[in-house]
């Protein structure tokens, strides 16, 4: 049985047009729909009406030209591994699917910096780079698509030293909503000349147009890493050795928090041992003195915080081994609950308000008896609930989205944001005017001008549209 | 004798209806109205019709309100030490000063940041933050007004270690041009709620909107902090240590360029006796041991391009004395020619194309015979040439424009900007378009939609507008 097409201007005439551009590259099969209307968070389902595979940025704008002359939503489309419903098709339309431009198109050693195509993801770029002495350090944990992490201003474990895409992006070729192509800046680290388009485009979730191209900054591999792994006898003590650790200028590399149900769940999942309590993964990056001199404030501050013995992994095969776990964690919650759904939602507050706002929220966790992990990029104020619940059951999603909601608000009333790295979607619309006030407006007048027919990603961002 | 009122709008009806809003704080002075003109580099004077001292947000918003209902420009004016004619009424109007409002509001050391009036220099704000442990670190030379800092993307001598104003600025409060007032983000160190109009109005050199609040990182006081001045025999020499210096990952806090010429300039205004070869300054910030092993680095890089010792300077007032120098750079080309004028520019390039920028220049400024030195924040690919010059003088007017145009198109086709960090102003639109092609289309989409009576600081950014 064929879906229906969702949105009407998706008819032979068009389909024809689109396979005159795109060949065999053009996808009707419900499998395939199917897969591209879903992500790795807790949200419907929703298919496009068509997928089509794109090669190249003359391709994607071909496309989108198309599409606006028929007025057809345009949903682009990676590894499908964000959370908040990004990839639906809310009103059907073409689904564009960038996997297939995955080519590390110039690597700039001397300068550091490095151009893609949106369909590399982070691992292959990395595993591109082994050997030249450079990495790219964005990891938000799934081995995302580098067009996707910076359509949603990805982040993760390393933010705390690198920052996040909106740090990391130097330029980006897009197409916009009319299919005509820009390059949004030069290759210069710096510049003053003009708007920050750049930056206005990371984030934007494809909203505004279509990213084909990323030049991105690139770092040395530091001389010397180490990680170790610390468990605290209270989840405040593990809170502030995080603060002060950042408030005393160490630059460390990661510092992620998972507290005492993560620790078990993760136990479980990766078959470790470590004890049942609020815990601190680090990693440390520099110069061979340098990480030792890192390491020594950092573990002084855990002392004096009630943390236990550091647990060393400085070997790349045991440090990949414990951040592998620690990627884990969302899978590890899932697998507490078999046939579980998971809602995966993150806040992010000034520093100074974590510890209040983690052990707010996890008081209320408890009070709510629901199951939610909570695990986090805390050198950043980040920190994520993993509510683990059966979508089926009315009562309980109620109580998961009233829980959800509790933990936005209490950050946003801490001046923190409802999403430090997950973005918008379909899934916090309902907190930007909360979060933003009258900037909301802006926002809108922004899209309204750059896509003044609302067929890029429609019904994302921002509310009501 | 009184000034003609430039635009035929700012009549005596909107006078009464301005001083109702701002009393005695009205100013038609013709010394005050020329003052606020002009800023400091070789631009033509084009005074405002009229100059508004703001107190606060909401009379800033009040008056842009009524600027809107009668169609009258507004050009916001901190300590005018802009580069680019940003401050130049070219359609008159009001000129809004910001200098009263110069207030810092909030200091949340805990979290590393502060939130500022515009009003406030960045001398001010580090005099407010001494005893406190915190820094702020943009130093553009001059002391300005943060918001002005914020208007046009500064950055500096410290940029290569801190970033630029795109990456410090957390928050900012902007009245847009029909007086709404909005905040552009929340305190917390990343999101990934929204579009990014933080760094939208970064940069946007008054023409998107006022900035009257501006909410900043700040940074701890490094333990150790040590200057020092090298001599090279080459400028290749120079530029190449710069090169592996950036390419090494040494964390340089400072690391600037002078020529022969400018040091030439800089010992006779200043009174020292470095010698008159190409020169680096630099300088380190860390631990005790951190600082040691970078400049152990450096200098090995040093002498293996030809630089002489290292002459160091770590008592305060030593580096104060030094980078003072250093700062008086702009003057000291000035003073080589008593009664000329100075036409101060910057490109930045990948550092990879960095020797060749410079040296090419360098070539270029010999064969024209004109007197401009170079003098630059290297570690980021930007330098500047400050052409001394009598504009009186046809002649040599045209030859500087066409140094400047052939350095700009140079550093264009390097893959840089035509400003690292001056701004575009009105002196450097028309490069814009070489520089972005068709992605200046989409700014003017933005700049429509946020300004659509192009009241906002007309004339600047955008060619044509």
């Amino acid at each position: 049985m064929a879906l229906m097409s969702i949105n009407s201007a998706v008819d032979s005439g068009f389909l024809e047009a689109l396979r005159a551009i795109a060949g065999g590259r053009v996808s009707l099969s419900i499998a395939v729909r199917e897969q591209h209307g879903r992500d790795e968070g807790h949200h419907e389902t929703c298919p496009p009406d068509v997928v089509v595979f794109a090669e190249s940025t003359e391709d994607v704008s071909a496309i989108v030209t198309l599409c606006a002359a028929h007025n057809v939503p345009v949903i682009p489309f990676g590894t499908g591994t964000s959370l908040e419903g990004h990839v639906a098709a809310l009103k059907g339309g073409v689904c564009i699917d960038v996997m297939r431009m995955n080519e590390v198109l110039e690597v700039n050693a001397q300068d550091l910096d490095v151009r893609v195509q949106p369909g590399v993801t982070r691992k292959q770029l990395n595993e591109y780079l082994r050997g030249t002495g450079l990495f790219f350090p964005i990891d938000p944990g799934a081995d995302a698509s580098i067009g996707g992490m910076t359509a949603t201003r990805a982040s993760g474990t390393n933010a705390v030293r690198y920052g996040t895409m909106r740090e990391n992006v130097l330029s980006l070729t897009v197409v916009m909503a009319d299919g005509r192509i820009i390059r949004t800046s030069r290759r210069a680290r710096k510049s003053a000349a003009g708007y920050d388009l750049t930056r206005l485009f990371v984030g934007s979730e494809g909203t505004l147009g279509v990213i084909t191209e990323i030049t991105l900054k690139l770092y040395g591999v530091p001389e010397a890493m180490s990680a170790a792994v610390c468990s605290f006898e209270t989840l405040e003590g593990a809170v502030t050795t995080v603060i002060e650790t950042i408030q005393n200028g160490v630059p460390v590399a990661r510092i992620e928090l998972l507290d005492d149900v993560q620790m078990d769940a993760v136990n479980r999942y990766s078959n470790l041992e470590y004890p049942v309590q609020p815990t601190l993964f680090f990693e440390f990056h520099g110069s061979a003195a340098g990480v030792v001199e890192q390491t020594e404030t950092v573990k002084t501050l855990a002392d004096e915080n009630g943390g236990g013995s550091f647990e060393w992994a400085t070997h790349e095969e045991d440090r990949s081994r414990l951040w592998q776990a620690r990627h884990d964690a969302y899978y590890a919650c899932l697998a507490l609950r078999p046939g579980a759904k998971g809602m995966p939602t993150d806040v992010c507050v000034p520093i100074s308000r974590l510890a209040e706002c983690i052990l707010e929220t996890k008081k209320d966790v408890e009070e709510t008896g629901l199951l939610a992990p909570i695990v986090g990029h805390v050198g950043d104020g980040n920190f994520h609930l993993c509510i683990v619940f059966d979508p089926d059951d009315a009562e309980e999603s109620a109580r998961v989205h009233a829980l959800n909601e509790r933990m936005v608000h209490r950050a946003i009333a801490m001046d923190g944001t409802c999403t430090g790295e997950h973005g918008v979607g379909c899934g916090k619309q309902d907190f930007l005017i909360a979060e933003h006030g009258d900037a909301v407006s802006v926002m809108r007048m922004v899209k309204t001008a750059l896509d003044p027919q609302n067929i890029m990603n429609p019904g994302k961002v921002l509310p009501g549209n």
